[in-house]
């Protein structure tokens, strides 16, 4: 048997994550899908093992994902989740996290409102795994993405992802740029001119601003989370006009003859980016997303951890 | 060994739930109950299986005694509390229930603010416990309640139970009222004449407004917590009337020559609807009660995950 | 092989706690800090005992230092945070704490904001370890203080300790005080002298307002975190000439010859009552305490459970 390993001690970032690490990790998710399958999901993997989840940030979806595929493995977690308000107040972020590092955990998994440095990586012993840094990169969810693409169509060399939304504020947006792009498949992107960085093109991804035009291109749309908070204000358009432009209607869609894939990372505000029509139909793949995301999220934390072995099979 | 198990998949309401289910979840708790008076409190029953906690109403009580039963059968939790207002906000209650199920989670314990409706329950593959919903039904409750009054009297079938407060908004009143009812015992209710439904008596339990005549009655009361927000308000009497008409305090009791049992669901308003001289007495189970939800719930988990087993005997 | 035992039931306070309670609590840490240099940090001692962790003052680095020593002995952990505002709603905290000890758990760890009276530990059978009881004690903060000075310094006997702030609030003093002198260490405070208790000498320590004085005097400093909520109120000085006074810097250690042994409970106020460049100096020794922490809290939950025994060699 032989023991594969990745070459990066840590999930930080997919902007110049080794193409081999990623096919390591999707190919062991695929693994941990099928453990999934069965009467009784969990496996010894990471039996003795401590993590702790140091949430920065609310969000209790990615948070359960975490903590499930982490519990499925027989790790024992520990959840610290700080509103970065309150870090303020007292305590740095750094001291906090220097803290928390001292205790001797094996890894950590991180969601911050900030770029998570890589000097706060440098000096300590745990594994970090990246949960989504700010408006930076989520690459968990872009691998769970690139999952859900190869389980649908077999592959990921070659394909056409459209990815729609305010792409200026998106970390899901760019790990899926770097991974996909790493992977071999192809990316546009689309959105409202003002929420679509100005030197895209640099990172090798092509920008419409016509949502038609890009349905006709692609393969499957990633549908981004549009935050009703930055709607309305100067050069960004209001929901209804968000919706007329660049939200994904059953109607937009059936004016196309090929069935594309859609993909939204969630929480979907229906009826604004995405509506109930195409999220619940059979295009839509994005419960499958979820589940894979357990998966996924399996794979990263085992591999990490030391490599493949066979106790899983 | 035969092995039983319960008809229902699901726990959702003790409206229509069959006999013979309430009859084993109880024998099987007393055996759970044994256990618990083990120095190993901790049974491998529920061995690799995930059980999330969706809790979308503050309940840090009934929240613990769910977490506890399942620590107890060795299940693996994972915890999700969220406020029903912040789940406005973004994303849909239905949607956040839909994510998680997708993640292939055997057991979902819910406390929800609304009726949590049969039609969620239908598409997916996890077992659902209703942990209270709303003003609705609050199930384990009921059958903590029954298992309490069994252990105290030995039987169920004939013992005459009062429930006495907040009848209309209270969902621990209408399951105890389908549970009891359903084995064999009587029901009467007694509060304020606007917090009693005007067709309580299509149930097949009995109203009096007079306290006293409910004790002369009854074996045991079932003493329900006034919302002291609802106090005062029209037609509803204030704090002290309260007191006068409903409190049940040691004085009263002491009226009565027989002594019957005092039950309470908790958290207590000592002074208003109890006295603490009578919440503290030895008549008073409420601390028993505490004890017996959670083997009332190992049970519950137990049983709807299978059956009865040798296993911990 | 001699099973050596605690004299005393619960860990409640360091006042008048048993010298030998305090050796064996020691010298057991400093085994389990050799279990988390181990590449598996886990020990099977506390398998099947349920530990709740009542923490009714918000402190996620006590609370995950105590959860992490939890799993490390494969405890099973519930936890119930609850601000006591909330607690000042509904149900009194002793409804509270009864309710959660009629669960039958083994072991609660509780951090109130009022003195754990020992009328709360008498009737129950819980052992129950004080995680900081408001401005009255925090005794495994002073046991991990005390282990972190033993590592450093081999012996506490004759040690020359000096504590610096504010003294009348502080828990962690108090605590340090009573267990210091127990082991024959010598203490010596520091502050503004209205954070001072007036009768701190019937303790048996020293007093001095010349942090030079102590400097010159001290094997070690420990710095307690100024509230700056306090500061500036009147007879209190402001941040600025609180730092000017007590502030540890750089430079006014820079002019004592000897190097002094740096000391903080966390979290710091840095640039007020601690300079970055003495936080993060090899003088302080702040982060080994973190780690101290944990293996104190393993050790203190382990030999209130039972006494030590051959299995984690």
């Amino acid at each position: 048997m032989i023991i594969k390993t990745l070459k990066q001690k840590h999930l930080l970032f997919l902007k110049g994550y080794p193409k081999k690490d990623i096919e390591l990790i999707l190919d062991t998710a695929f693994k941990f899908l099928e453990v999934l399958d069965r009467p009784i999901k969990k496996v010894p993997s990471l039996k003795g093992v401590t993590i702790v989840n140091l949430f920065f940030e609310n969000s209790t979806r990615t948070r359960i994902s975490f903590e499930l595929a982490q519990k499925r493995l027989s790790a024992d977690t520990v959840n610290f989740s700080a509103s970065s308000s309150s870090l303020k107040k007292g305590e740095s972020f750094k001291d906090t996290v220097q803290n928390i590092m001292s205790m001797k955990i094996m890894m950590r998994c991180m969601r911050t409102p900030h770029l998570i440095s890589k000097a706060l990586t440098e000096f300590i012993d745990a594994v970090v795994v990246n949960a989504g840094d700010g408006a930076h990169e989520h690459p968990t969810q872009a691998i769970l993405d690139m999952m859900s693409l190869k389980e649908k169509f077999g592959y990921l060399r070659g394909l056409k992802i459209g990815i729609v939304g305010d792409i200026l504020h998106s970390r899901v947006a760019r790990s899926n740029i770097y991974g996909l792009l790493n992977m071999g498949a192809e990316v546009k992107v689309c959105g409202p001119p003002n929420l679509i960085p100005i030197n895209i093109k640099d990172l090798g991804v092509d920008v419409t601003f016509d949502l038609d035009e890009l349905i006709e291109w692609a393969d499957a749309l990633n549908i981004l989370r549009i935050q009703k908070e930055r709607m309305g204000q100067p050069l960004i358009p209001s929901t209804r006009e968000y919706r007329l432009s660049f939200g994904i209607t059953f109607e937009r869609l059936k004016n196309h003859k090929k069935e594309i894939i859609i993909m939204h990372p969630g929480p979907m505000n229906r009826g604004v980016e995405i509506d109930s029509k195409v999220a619940d139909s059979d295009q839509a793949i994005i419960l499958d997303q979820v589940l894979n995301g357990v998966a996924s999220r399996m794979s990263i934390l085992y591999c990490l951890c030391g490599g493949y072995s066979d106790e899983m099979e």
